[in-house]
């Protein structure tokens, strides 16, 4: 038994776990098992499970996308499934920690698909082996807190209402319904200069960011900060705006790594980036759980504004920041000119499965030949999405109201109550700990160990086994 | 007053309309009144507004995408926003026929987009000039007609359960929940071979339209249905897979647009049809109403497999399709591997504010590489979505019940009475009318009559103010 489970197991009372990782009083413990899952040494990682129809003798003349198949390159293989350089393990903090076997390992992958799948898999396995486990992930950056019912008797009254004909509606506008748009600009823009029209609601912030790469196309060159959501380089590689992967640095070409870690309070030293016209900046930032401060966000903007690029600054837990540090990027002088901000209702209503989020494209935002970003993004939205759900939208006006906001502030409250407890944890077990601030993310320093080594040493396997997965 | 005014005022006993065009016994009469909208002549139709933050002087150095400049270039002409051409007016069935003062323009023109804005303008200056008329849109194939009971009920008690910690989930499998994938499957797809996993749950066709085109990329050719719903071309000009726009023939470069006529059935003649990698394949047809037979089907899965193309069958109105028409692709022996099905919730239960539908892309579909098609495709879905609305799922499922089954085939019932009025009607009065026995979508031809100069006839306007509109 190593230090860390020996300390951990000491610390429980109650658990029943082979594993008691987390599990010490202050907790609501339950019970685990841990599984040992049989691996398959030096196998290839396939994501989509394979089937004897593929076989079929017939093929059409379709060429595959090369670009998509860019991608499948850097989950296909083995040493990218293992991140053997990495030495911080995150973790994401919004569960109930009433036990914990799994950890958010998938965001510090090249490709979190394939970390997804893997977790995936050994909760599956394990739960094969012990249905009568408790298995709590801490995955994906999931949320487990049910939805306040302010909210959800919103939603619940807007989808019986379509039953009558005084409340039934079909479709809306692409950019959402104007009420909802309205009591966004309101409550998050208000007196930043945003306005109603520059909101367009959306089914959440990936799908919006996959439409902001569609808007861009291919010929755009793009920034982003290493770490972060994978979903920004995966899009990127989709629309063809990078090169081919490259394994010896685990990179793809063409794409500007800006480098986040604590060496430089996890904000990149900006005179060392090369100028790119798209700049993906996540702040809180998943998954280092750090905030850029006002100093830096004006640092950046300014950035963008000499090279005239565009920030896609992405803000989904823009409700966990506390103090001083800005909620939003334009809170920003100059802002408007140079940034796009996306949002969510995810991470402070619970609403991961119900889908709500949003993103602003102020109308000063310009392409080099005077266009309004604006007039195409709705071009985009108006092609290819056909609005959020409605329901969803009732949900997301009554998050809007004084009653939700205050149950939305509750949410983020429980959440960053555990955060605490993790960082508590791991600081009196005598890890360096960043994050947890202004985020639901912690971010781990385990010197000389992968993230991989540490997660199988917490379900006390053999770290070895990892790095074949 | 035209005759046909004149017939339609004569055979209206209840309405006070200045203009009642469908106002006959047969309908429940309500009140309309006609409004005259200023028109500015030569004017440009712009399809965002403008604003005084336009004349910012700061630009971005970054150029806009080629492609949706296209686009534009498609709409922001007023000669491309009249049809001069077209003699054909499409009527969408599916509201409660009390009265009728606006049709479904916009699926004629080039850009549907345009269209929606000059009719949502003029309904507006209607409403703005008589505050008190009933208006009903008969555009974009809208649904009016509730939702019934057992579906929504379902809903709300989804809702409510998200707030229970039982009832609770967060994000869920971006291809749909498991349940409601089976049961697509086996609602719709019984002995043809079509599983579970072959089924991606979305938030409707439109969407899963342009996911398909991110899919494919821009280096494939495509082949579209004219008239056709205008998303296809859309989001093949914004992927880059088209050329320019060619004003003299109102066509975009490197699409083969595959004529489709009362004088061929409204089937192509693919002995004249170049090869292209992609077919896009409405039936039925959005916005003839027509559905292709079943030997009109086996020739296009053959013309399909002999050139090696991929068809996308979009099938939103399966349901209106009776007798031995297939309302599915995958009738067809051979199918499954040329053809990808899309299909929604939205004209059977009035789910077009709800958002739900499906995509099919069955494992026996290969690239010329042999690389199963959906595992780009759930990498792309997997990417730039995190799937439906858990709320509008449970709607789904519960559509899928036997209740919700009768419940949707009543829905469709009643839309397929109003065409049947519309078709009578029009037939009376001495028009040919297509479509409307398999679809909503009724297809009437004037001869020597221009879209916009029936529709300002039935308006009671001068027909050449809109030349200019």
């Amino acid at each position: 038994m190593s230090v860390l489970q020996h300390h951990l197991v000491a610390t429980s009372s109650l658990s029943s776990s082979t594993s008691a990782f987390f599990a010490q009083n202050s907790f609501d413990v339950g019970r685990t098992q841990v599984v040992s899952v049989p691996l398959k040494k030096m196998g290839v990682c396939k994501c989509v499970a394979t089937s004897p129809a593929e076989q079929t003798a017939y093929k059409t003349q379709v060429s595959r996308n090369g670009n998509i198949a860019k991608l499948q390159a850097g989950y296909l293989f083995p040493e990218v499934c293992t991140i053997t350089s990495a030495s911080y393990l995150l973790i994401v903090s919004n569960v109930n920690l009433k036990l914990c076997c799994y950890f958010a390992l998938e965001m510090i992958f090249k490709d979190f698909s394939c970390a997804k799948l893997q977790i995936g898999r050994r909760k599956a396995a394990h739960m094969l082996k012990h249905p009568d486990a408790e298995v709590i992930s801490l995955g994906i950056g999931d949320t487990t807190e049910p939805i306040p019912e302010v909210i959800t008797s919103a939603m619940a009254k807007r989808a019986l209402a379509l039953s009558t004909v005084e409340g039934y509606s079909g479709y809306g506008a692409e950019q959402g319904e104007k009420p909802l748009r309205a009591r966004l600009a309101s409550t998050f823009y208000a007196n930043l200069g945003i306005e109603e029209d520059d909101i367009f609601v959306s089914d959440g912030a990936k799908s919006d960011i996959s439409r902001l790469q569609v808007l861009f196309g291919s010929n755009v060159t793009m920034a982003v900060q290493d770490p972060s959501y994978p979903a920004y380089v995966d899009s990127s590689v989709i629309m063809g705006q990078t090169g081919q992967f490259q394994k010896d640095v685990e990179k793809f070409g063409k794409i500007e790594y800006m480098k986040c870690t604590p060496e430089n309070d996890f904000f990149p030293d900006l005179s060392k980036v090369a100028r790119t016209d798209i700049i993906f900046f996540c702040s809180p930032n998943n998954p280092t759980g750090s905030a850029a401060s006002r100093e830096q966000l004006i640092q950046l903007v300014k950035f963008a504004k000499d090279n005239g690029s565009i920030i896609i600054y992405d803000s989904a837990y823009a409700m966990y920041v506390s103090g001083d540090t800005p909620k939003s990027i334009f809170e920003i002088p100059g802002a408007k000119e140079v940034a796009i901000e996306t949002a969510s209702f995810s991470k402070y209503a619970g609403f991961t499965g119900v889908r709500l989020g949003w993103t602003v494209v102020p109308k000063e935002l310009k392409y080099s030949d005077g266009f309004p970003v604006a007039k195409d993004f709705n071009r985009i939205v108006c092609t290819g999405f056909n609005g959020a759900s409605n329901i969803a939208q009732a949900g997301g006006l009554a998050c809007l109201s004084p009653e939700g906001l205050e149950a939305m502030h509750e949410v983020v409250g429980f959440y960053k109550e555990n955060t605490q407890i993790i960082v508590d944890t791991f600081t009196s077990l005598g890890f360096k700990v960043y994050g947890g601030k202004h985020a639901p993310y912690v971010w781990v320093h385990f010197p000389g160990q992968s993230s991989w080594d540490v997660f199988s040493e917490i379900l006390g396997e053999d770290p070895c086994c990892y790095h074949t997965w």
